[in-house]
Order: structure tokens, then C-alpha cells, then sequence
């Protein structure tokens, strides 16, 4: 990227795009800066994609306040951003599959193959990943990005760039119904009806859920839920206290065996509940990540051979998530809550709305 | 059990063979008595066993002392014993598959083969499971029982009595090796080594695990497990303090990656080093169950894709058991330390030398 | 028992309710009598049924017109049918789950529940199996029967009697989906578009395969499977000249890989076909039984680990059917093209229907 | 290669170590050079391998006598040869894991890492795999090969060189026990004691099978089996007329239930064998491809759910088979029956002996 460019006036050199790429740096707590970002060279299986649309995720905002999520820490400046689509500007020597003009969905992580869980099937467990946004890796809120071909997903022509961004969070769910063997036989609980909440039952519906009931403290999220689809909501209170209160009103509104809970809130009361509601031999597929520790009845569970299964990313699921945007059969678009271009002005606004809550779910750029 | 003696010459008397029968009746807090005990009639598809070996199990100990063991109490008397093996005298008139004469060790628990877990697979996990010795069903510490011929299973010839016995701890091993997929290719860790945790070594090692590292509070217990075939041993404290380091220590005694983790104690400490040392994507099996609510690390292992994967019983694992004391691969007979006959005054010590541990791995009446 | 018109007046003589039921026996090649027959006692817990919608499968014509289906041979006089739905009339005494009154669809096969499928969760596979219609044991074609009642599932309100009688071919149709594990990211070949491929289509729609092309020789069938949902309809001839050229008509329709191919013909060309056709790592599940020694290129499939997977009947699958109907997700009213009285005259006439096939998809008995 | 000889004084010259590495050349029907192989630049992350012991497969034998195999053809000049290990003689700039001077087993297929196979954890079925003497690429029966760091595997050091070529052999019983899930409670039967029937006779035994019962039609082979463990062994016929007699003798070897069938053979009758005797429920495995299209009895093994499964090569399977030999479990040296030096002269004897059969199980080039 020819900084060079900065080299104003010499025509020719308008071939070098890249000198123009703007990314949102994340530089400092509740700092984020548009500042030109250069694009690594294009290898033989790569493409450079133009971005339209790129959504905030919870980790982004947690990266925003306190420059870590989990285990990772923020300690260079960094592109922030992952949930991402856009449209191909340019491929490599060996890409057989995309041209440029092509519409595509983008899976953030890029795993090394080397190893055993790459070559065994689990390439998301892979030590070497290096993912949008997760420091030291640079993330995708920019006007255009370099990645691997196979990770780039054409969009049907009835999805549009908006659903495709949407992916990356509809993957989470899918891959935690995936894991829970969801499906037309499956009675879901899904405990909490943030972003998270929503596309887990969104895909645990996909996937043929017969029944779903949904779990949250807040009245405006299961008001939402309902008109996503849930089939039954049960408003809780954050006291452990009422785990027993709970269970009754969830049995009472599932009307049946639970066979599969998703805890997309993973707080030690939700797990609680979730772990002595699912009937024996079924599933908790703990999704969400409110606590670290967790004091929960583990051994009574275990003991009736309820597992708890873990969920890490996601791994082969954007022809799936696509499919089932394509099929209708989930609609991602009223997550789609707000909407802000990709500027120095709107940037840090669309993070304070993300991070509010609120009536927020998911808030979007349009690049 | 001389019938001979007890009902001389007259004939017709033998309809009381049941009079006769003696068992061990739990009547209260460490209060056994060896009465009579009626036997039911025998159905179609019934055998009437003469008991020959009998078992101690923790859980028989902590009905002795405290009338419960998890959610049962018992509040009749009942008799006691659940792990055992005897000699066939009389089948039922349908029975095709034994004769009088025929060894055999008995699957404890009768299932209602109607519900939705029997049918599909479960039957372990049947909610009407009638089970030896599980309040308000009893036990088979007597003289004979009556069971049903399908879990009754025939003894090889090199198999002896005591060994069908064990067959039924060694079942609680050879479950939770299936339920965690342990195989050729499993590195297995194993906590605590109690008797639980010393057959489910020799099941773990007779599924084919290449290395298994074993870890215990005591250094009996562990150069026990060590005779047994343990890889390596682990001497670790019991304070939660110490997780780290014995995170550290397993590690380096394993010296690859951890697959499988088979908690047999169930503590806090031993679920937070299981959790923590099992490799991303490998599984931690709850078989002890220490305690009851439990405050673990669970969401960063669940963020590793660690499952937690519980137990209860066993099923279909008799014939797999015998295969594998048949064929050598596992040898049960180090494990039974200690042995009584089976009458009043014996009765009480054989619980005690089990209560006490120490020394004692199983405790077996023979009758 | 209503007939009460049959009885009038003496009172006593419910007693011999079983005199007066009526059943279809099949009592030589093409000859059905309507002639008493006789119930077993009531099983504590067993449930006496009046039938009120009873189909006709192909293996009842079978029978009709060979007095043999694959090894099985009618000896002896037998009531035949066995695709029915009834209501309760009487319940065991031990009976919890179901009163009179009380519409149930009844599953047809009663197994042993002490070999090692029974135990093992595939009971389906039992030897002892005593099937309604599979000589030596009567089927379901009568007034009334006496079945056990974990066997009898309760229709949903909006799910009719008719509907409950067509469980049993759509159950074939779910267990080929469940073994060959059809999902949302499935996509499907049915190979015959008569009864079973067509409840086998409507099963795969239900699991959520995205796209399904069916196969048939007739236009008429191919219609009917169009308008009941089919993706795409192939029309094939029957010449083993013609593999490659099938071949290539179904990779044109189903414009992806074939992931799972359902023969439901078992025919050497349908089996060569979805052998070629299945995608490297796919799967060909063999449901029909056209052929019984089979020449199809099976090496080259197994090289690219095409599976065969076998399927015979069904287990667990009447609540997953009954869900299906109830929640629209199937509708299997279409199939029901021809409907006949339960009487002496129009008995013949239903067989003779449903064996000369044409615009006959499946025949009902209301009675 | 004795660089010493070939460079005599010069050292600077190591550079072109490339010119002279010598290659075993297939040229023609029948016809092997051995001339000069120039070897690919070494990427980052490849290693440069001096060969030390390469066997002979039958492919590769396949490819002398007709250049083809399967639906392979040999067009162009091609280096032969795919059963290998070595020394590690130089590492790429981003190896980490291995060293100069490390013995390695090398597994023969490079994968594309980028299709639905790879990154779905089956990368035996890519389509873009450039597998050791497939054509066109090249095989590694030569001095040297540059080859991708990750399909190194370092040997024990128990482990010989010859064991360690003999990993590819066994890769195609693992991942046939693998994929037809032989474990400590499956009784297998193995059609075929050539060399694939051996060596998955030995990993069925490694994988724990309880029982296994070996057939063939020659003597010598049996009496092979036997010395490396088969428990019984049956002599056949080639007649198809025979399956119902063989079948008997099987069932009477085994005396038991036959849970999976290998069939290292691939023939009708070895195929229509399997098939007849393998119990319900049970699997056979389709290993070897002596028949193309077969004529079966497809359907009434499927009407007990007998499923065909199919294996192509392996995946992933290295490292168990070094543990396997390390831990003794398998012993491979017997089948080493001849040995040969890398040289024109004995180049075509080595291949003629491994055409021959008869008492040659593996010939071995020690370079």
C-alpha cells in the first residue's frame, strides 16, 4: 500500500486501491479511530473483498471498554469488527470458485491445517487461529479486507449483504444446535433472549425443534422472542433463590420432557436451572460465558446422565446459515436493529448503541 | 443350604424352601440382622439363584450409617447387597437359556422395558428401575434371590464366583469408559483411587488407553493403582489451592495430551484439575459424586470444548465384563482384600473393615 | 363395544364381547373371510382397541396374492392388516397412561425386551418379534384387538384416526431418515415415487433436507410427488442400459452433491443408480426390496466411502409421526386416495384396489 | 545415496544435492529405471527426507504390469513407490516440530485443505489429493523426497525404519477398524489373509476384538494368520456354490455372533459371505476391490440392517499405528518377508517377488 500515496496527484498510481483502505482501529479504551490500514499482498488462494456490511458483537464492545475479552488482551491497536460481508474486488491466481462482483459472506478464522484438531474435523479448536478482532489479529471494520477464498461464502440472490454479515452470529447457534444434536425430536429450553439467545433459537427452530421455550429476565427480549417464534417465554428473576420457582414454570410451559437446554447467559443461575430442568439422559450446551466460576448442581445432573457440552466459534457453517436464510427458513433481518454508515462520527455512536442494549440487538454498518 | 436338614423327611415341606431363606436386613443405623426372607414366586422367565459371592459397595456402607445414600432413604427394613454372583437352582418355565447348575453373576436392577429410556436404549436411566438393595426394593445378601433369567449371566469356566461378583463395580467402570469413548487412542486420567477409581482404570486399560496417569490423596491407594497397571501415579493434596500445580504435575506425568478425564472422587478439586487439564475437545466423565452442588471452572472448559459427561449404573455391560476377565485383559481378584462369611457375627465386621477403608479395596461374603 | 344393536337387551352377554369381533382372514390364495375371532385376555397391561381405520400396505397384497412376503409363509388361517388406529376400550389393570375412549394409532410389532437388540435399543432387530399380519401372528383387520399399551400412542386432537393408521408406513420413511441421518444440510435422492417413497420424501422434508429429487418411471407417481413437495421429479426408464444417462438427469436436477440417496425401489438399476450418483462420504439407504440378489458396482462406491445402509421397519417412531401430523409438517391426507367399509362384499375390492396400484396410493378400511 | 562417494572434497557443492537423487521410474509395462529425480524447492513449512525402507504395495505392482489402477492410468513417466520412512536431512523455515536426523514415517497424501472433505474432517475423500505414485505424482521410492512437515511422523524409538514404512499398510486396517467401529466387544471375521486381510486382522486385535476368525483359500496364508494371532481359521473354496457351507464353517469358528466382517478380498463370494453371516445390526466392511460390479445378496443383509460400509486409504491414522507398534500391541516385522537394495538390479526381482505372492507378504527396499 503504497504510502507513497499519500502521494497526492500521480494519477497512474490510482491502481493502488489500498492506499485508500479505511479501517476502525480500536487504539484505546472507548477509543476507535478510521485510519488507513494496509492490506497484506493477495495470495494465490486469497481474494480482496470490499465490505458493505459489518456488524458489533458483544465481544467487540467488551474490547472497546476494557481491551480484553476472555483471555485475550488488546495491547496494539487493532482492526476491530468480524461480522462481516461484502462484495469481491479481486481474486488469486488459484481461485477457481468466486470472481470478482461475487457477494459473499465471510467466516472469520483462519486455522492452520497442520494440526490435530484441523486435520481431525475441529478445525475451530485450533491453537493457531488467527481470527477478526481477536488480538494480535487485525478484524474486518474496513473498506476492504484480504482472506482466504474458502472462507468466503457466495450469497444466494435472495440474501442480502446485511443476512450475510448475520452469519457469523447465526453460526454460534448453529453450531451449538449442531452440538446438541438438535433436531425434529428435540424439545429446546434456551436460557437468555439476547443476540446470542435469538439466533440460537432461531437456529434450534431450523434444525426442527419442535417446541422451544425461552428464559430471560427482561420483558421487552421476550416480547421479541415471542415474535421471532419461541413457542412459550418464562420471565425469571437473577435470584438462585428461585431456581426451583423456575424449573416449575418452565416445565410448566414446555408441557414436556426438556431435551436440550441452551444457556445462552451461562450465569450460575441460569445454569443452575437449566442443569435440573433437562430431563435425564438430555443435554446443557453452555453457549453463553456470564460466568466464569460456576457454583451449579453438577454431580445430581450428571447423575442422570444430563451432559453439559461445550461450544467454542463455529465450524462449517455458512452454507448451512446461508441455506437457511436462502430457505426462509430463519429470518435474521428483524435482529437487525439499527443501522449506521461507517464514519468517524458514527462509529463510536454505533458502538454506545450496541453496548446500551436495550432495543438494540443487532447493530450494523453500511460501508 | 442343607434343605435336607432343616425340613426332614417330610416331603410336601418343600414348598417352604422359601422359609428357610436368610438375608441381611438393614432394621436401622448400624444395625444388620440375618432373618428370613420370602422369596417371591418364581415367573416364567425367572431363575432362583443360591447366592455365592456378595459384595460391599460405599453405597451399601452409606445406607448402614445413614439410611440414605443420594435421594433414597430407607424406611423399611430392607435387605442389603446388590454385588453378587451365585448358582442357579431352579428357572422359570420359559426360560430357554439356563439350567440348575449354571453360574452366574446378576445384573442388579429390573427395568419397566415400557418406557420411552427402556425402549430407546437407556434402560439404566428407567424412572420405575427396581434395583437390589435401592429402597424399597431389596438386596441379594441371602441365601437365594429370585431375578430374571436375561440378567443372569453365565459364568465361564476360568471365571469364578467372587469374580462374577465384581462384575458389578467393575460395570460402573466399563460405562463410564463408553459413555467417555475411551479407545486405543485415549490418554486417560483417572481421579481418585478408591475402588471406583481402580476399576475404571482396569476398564480404561482393557478399552485399549495407551497411558493412563491416576491421581489420589494416598500413597497406598496409589501404589496399589500403580501394581495394578496405573502408567503413572500422582500424589496430590486436597486443597484447592494446590489445582495449578497439579495441573502442572498430571501434565508433566502424562506427558501428551489429557483426552479423557474420569473423575471418580467428585470433589471441587478433582472436577477443577479435570476440567483444567483435559485437552480442548476431550471429555471429563462424573462417576464419583464427592459433591453434590459444585463451584468448577466450568466455562472455560466448556469454551474449550471440554464436555462434562455423566453416568448413572451401566447397561449391557455383564457380557463385556466377562470378556474381559475371561480373557485376562482385566484381573479383579487383587481387588478383593478381605473375606466373610456370611452370618451375624460376620456380618457387621465385613461392613466395618469396608467403612474403614485403609487397606480394605473390596470386602466379599462368601456364602 | 357398541353394537350394542348386536346384543340387545342381554346384558350377561358382554361377556362374550369376543364372539362377536370380526376379523379379515386370509385363508388361501386371494380369498379374505370376514369370520369371528377371538381376543386374548386382557394383560394387566394391555389395552383392548376398537379399530376404526386400518390400511393396506403392499406386504398385505403380497400376501393376499402368494400367502408369502421375503421368508415369511402363511401356514395357517391368519387375520391380516396391520396399519391401524383405534379407540380405546378397555385398559389393563395396570394401565396409567391411556383410558377408554382415548384415540390411539398402534404400533404394530411386540418384541421380547431380553435378547441383546431388545436391551441394546434396536428392538426392531428382535428375533422374538411378533408382528401384527407376519404369519403366525393375526393382524389388526378386525372390530377390535387387544395390544399392549406402551404400544397404543394417543392422537393429538387435530390428528384424525386415518391419520393415526398411516403412522405405520411413514414410520418406514422416518427410521430410513434417522438411519441414514437426513438433515437440514441433506440433500436427497428418493429412488421410487409409489407408497414408501413417497412417505420416505415426505420424511425427508420433515428432517429438513433442503432439497429433494425423486425418481419414477411414471409420470402419474412423479405428479403426485411434485404436488406433495418434491423438489424436482426425474423420469427414468427401467433399463440398466441407462445408469449413466439417469445419472446425469439427477446431478442436472439436483444442481449440488447428493448427499443421501433413499432407494426405495431396491431394484439392480436404482441401486446402480444411487450407488453412482451418492456424493464420496455420502450415504444410499436400501428401503425397498425389489430385487433380492443384487449386481450393482458396489466397489466403486465403497471406494469413495458410499455407505449402504439397511433399514427393516421402524422403532420409537409413532411420537416423532404423530409430532410430524400434528404440527403440519406433514400432511399424508393425499395419500389416502380410496376408502372401503369393513365388510364381507367391498374387502376383496380394497385388496384388488390397492394391488392394481394406478392413481391407488393407499387404501383405507374405515370401521 | 553416499555423498561421500559422490562429492568427494567438494564441499560447497552440497548444494546440488537435488541432481543426484535417484528415483525409481515406472517407464513402461514391466519396465523400472532408476535415474535421477530432481526434488521440488523446500517450502516453509515441508521437510527433505533421505529415504531408508520403501515397501511394495500391490498398486504398486498394479502399476507395472498394466499402468493403471482403479481408474488411475499411468501416462507420463512416474517415481513409484508410497510405503516409506526415513531421516529427516533439512526442515523448512516454519517447522517446529522436527529436526534434522529424525527418523520419520511419512503418511503419502498431500490434501487441498480447502474443500468440504478437508475442512469437514474426512480429507481422505479431497478430490485434489496428490497421493505418492498416483498419477501423476510422483511416488517416493528414491533417495530422497521433500514432503510437508505435518504427514512426518516421528518414530519411537523402539520403532525401526522398516516398521515405520509399514504405518501406510497399516493405516488401511485402522481406518477400516475405525470406520467399522471394532472395538473390545466386536467379534470380527476377516475374508482375505493376503496382506490388507493381515494387516487388518492385526489392527482388529489392536482395537480389542474379543475374537477374530480368518478365511481364505490358501493354506499358507492361514497357517500365517494364525502364527500372528488369528483364534481360527477357515479354508474356503472359490465357488459360489459354497456360501451356505462356508457360512456354516464360520459360525462354528466363530460361536458367537459376528458383529463386523472385513472383506480384504472384494469378491462375490467372499462379499455374499460376509453378508450371510454377518448377525443383524452388524456391519461389513468393504476393504478390498477384487470384484467391480458384484452380484450379492444385498437386499436381505439390509433387511437386518446389516450396513456396507466402504474405506478409501485412511486418515489420521499415524499416530495410532505408532503407538500400536511402540506399544507392541502389533508386531508388523513377520510380515516383512523379503528385503531388497535400491538398485536397478534389484529393483524389477523386488517387484517380480512381490508380483509372485506365494510366501512374500511385504517386500522391503532397504536404501
Amino acid at each position: 500500500m503504497g504510502k507513497g500515496g499519500m502521494s497526492e496527484g500521480n494519477g497512474p498510481e490510482n491502481q493502488d486501491v489500498e492506499e485508500e483502505n479505511m479501517a476502525a482501529w480500536l487504539v484505546g479504551v472507548n477509543t476507535l479511530k478510521i485510519q488507513p490500514f494496509k492490506l497484506p499482498p493477495l495470495g494465490p488462494h486469497d481474494v480482496r473483498v470490499r465490505m458493505k456490511a459489518v456488524g458489533i458483537c458483544g465481544s467487540d464492545v467488551h474490547y472497546l471498554k476494557t481491551l480484553r475479552c476472555a483471555h485475550f488482551v488488546v495491547k496494539e491497536p487493532m482492526v476491530i469488527g468480524h461480522e462481516c460481508a461484502g462484495v469481491i474486488e479481486e481474486v488469486g491466481s488459484e481461485v477457481k470458485t468466486l470472481v470478482a462482483g461475487d457477494r459473499v459472506a465471510l467466516e472469520p478464522g483462519i486455522t492452520c491445517w497442520r494440526c490435530d484438531h484441523c486435520k481431525g474435523g475441529r478445525y475451530n479448536l485450533c491453537p493457531e487461529m488467527k481470527f477478526f478482532a481477536t488480538p494480535p489479529v487485525h478484524g474486518s471494520l474496513a473498506n476492504q479486507v484480504v482472506h482466504p477464498a474458502n472462507l468466503c461464502f457466495k450469497l444466494p440472490d435472495n440474501v442480502s449483504l446485511e443476512e450475510g454479515a448475520m452469519c457469523e452470529p447465526l453460526s454460534v447457534g448453529v453450531h451449538a444446535c449442531r452440538r446438541a444434536e438438535v433436531g425434529p425430536e428435540t424439545r429446546v429450553l434456551v436460557m437468555g433472549a439476547g443476540p446470542i439467545g435469538l439466533v440460537t433459537m432461531l437456529a434450534a427452530r431450523a434444525f426442527g425443534a419442535p417446541k422451544i421455550v425461552i428464559v430471560d429476565v427482561d420483558d421487552y427480549r421476550l416480547s421479541v422472542a415471542k415474535q421471532l417464534g419461541a413457542d412459550e417465554t418464562v420471565k425469571v428473576s437473577t435470584s438462585l433463590q428461585d431456581v426451583s420457582v423456575d424449573v416449575e414454570q418452565i416445565q410448566k410451559a414446555m408441557g414436556a420432557d426438556i431435551d436440550v437446554s441452551l444457556d445462552c447467559a451461562g450465569f450460575n443461575k441460569t445454569m443452575s436451572t437449566a442443569l435440573s430442568v433437562t430431563r435425564s439422559g438430555g443435554k446443557v450446551c453452555l453457549v453463553g460465558m456470564g460466568h466464569n466460576e460456576m457454583t451449579v448442581p453438577l454431580t445430581p445432573a450428571a447423575a442422570r446422565e444430563v451432559d453439559v457440552i461445550g461450544v467454542f466459534r463455529y465450524k462449517n457453517t455458512w452454507p448451512l446459515c446461508l441455506e437457511f436464510l436462502s430457505s426462509g427458513k430463519i429470518d435474521v433481518k428483524p435482529l437487525i436493529t439499527h443501522r449506521f454508515e461507517f464514519s468517524e462520527k458514527e462509529v463510536i455512536d454505533a458502538f454506545e448503541t450496541s453496548a446500551r442494549g436495550g432495543n438494540a440487538i443487532k447493530v450494523m454498518f453500511n460501508l
